[in-house]
């Protein structure tokens, strides 16, 4: 294995870390509209791949949030809208991420993301989780303009990275997007975060099962 | 107008008419597992279209089926989940879509469905329903191995009806079903069955929107 290349929402940093922000701005519906722009912003983003009707991540994450508000008949004025917007720029990031990175870097393996999210959004959620220097190289499925699991947006990663398909490992706590990459032929790691989580039935299952990046180092080294 | 064609699922046949036997299978149960179920069929349609890896859909409900059980852990033995997956083959008709689908008849419309069902799950809900005979043609996805919303699906319609794309009329009461067909170039009719449901922000609202079937005609005649 000589990269790792790792999703990003999720997996790295807690989509749920707007549910405080949320309830803040609307009292007793913060865990339900977190749940459900959540929810939308996946299903939008699978629904708008197969209509061939791309859309950067950025544009689509802010309808999922209207689709919600509405759904929810929560008042999402301009300024609320813009908050919680900001919000999905400096993402907390779950706390094996740093130091699982860290030990993986150690050895010598090179480190990547490969995320749903536009460029820009990337960029900012990884400074702002202070890991931009452990990682090689950010790549978004902005340059195929089409989302995950489409298998255009992980045969990508030999090209960009330089290396073989069989020595590149792919990271997701997503379990679909782990069948995704597993079903374009990478080999895959599954971060169960939660009990949960439980496998999904797409055909693809995870190489290997973990539960924390700090869990990956020794996988690797063997 | 010289057709008009049925999406199946939700729109002529209540998928939620199973949670009466989800409810004396797991009893306390029945309401998360027919929602659950109705969820990851969908999405395991988008996910496995967009991986490439259609299955058909009788077999995908199957999967949805025991992730659900899984998910809540509900013991879903081999009988429990014969009689389960049996109850898709006769999902009860909403009460406007026989009067609807006659009135429509008799000012001379054909009248179609288009839907992600296996066709033999399809032709077994129509005859169960009953509406076998004011059906002319029933399409089923599965002759494009890709679930909706790929415009794939849509685009076969006016080589299969021999009528003209504009002469064509699609009816769904899920709307991104609505906003996949409005994307491919159809006249779109959505059928709002609750007001719990809004539209998606998918960028192709419906041509006309209508509460129940029984609403079309006037909307044709004109």
């Amino acid at each position: 294995m000589k990269a790792l290349v790792f999703d990003a929402y999720g997996t790295l940093f807690d989509v749920f870390s707007v549910t405080s922000l949320c309830e803040d701005l609307f009292p007793g519906h913060g865990k339900q509209l977190a749940e459900m722009w959540r929810t939308k912003q996946l299903e939008y983003s699978w629904l708008r791949s197969l209509m061939g009707r791309y859309r950067d991540f950025w544009a689509m994450t802010e309808d999922a949030l209207v689709y919600s508000a509405n759904r929810l008949k929560l008042d999402l004025t301009v300024t609320k809208r813009g908050q919680l917007m900001a919000s999905y720029l400096d993402l907390a990031a779950f706390p094996d991420v740093k130091p699982g990175l860290e030990e993986l870097k150690r050895i010598g393996i090179r480190l990547a993301i490969l995320s749903n999210g536009e460029p820009k959004m990337l960029k900012a959620a990884v400074q702002s989780a202070g890991i931009h220097e452990l990682i090689d190289a950010i790549f978004s499925v902005d340059t195929v303009k089409i989302f995950k699991p489409s298998p255009r947006v992980y045969n990508q990663l030999p090209d960009d990275l330089k290396i073989d398909k069989a020595e590149i490992g792919f990271v997701s706590s997503n379990n679909w997007d782990v069948n995704g990459a597993g079903s374009a032929g990478l080999t895959t790691f599954w971060i169960q975060r939660s009990s949960l989580d439980i496998p999904e039935e797409l055909g693809y299952p995870p190489t290997h099962l973990v539960t924390a990046i700090t869990d990956l180092r020794p996988l690797i080294s063997q």
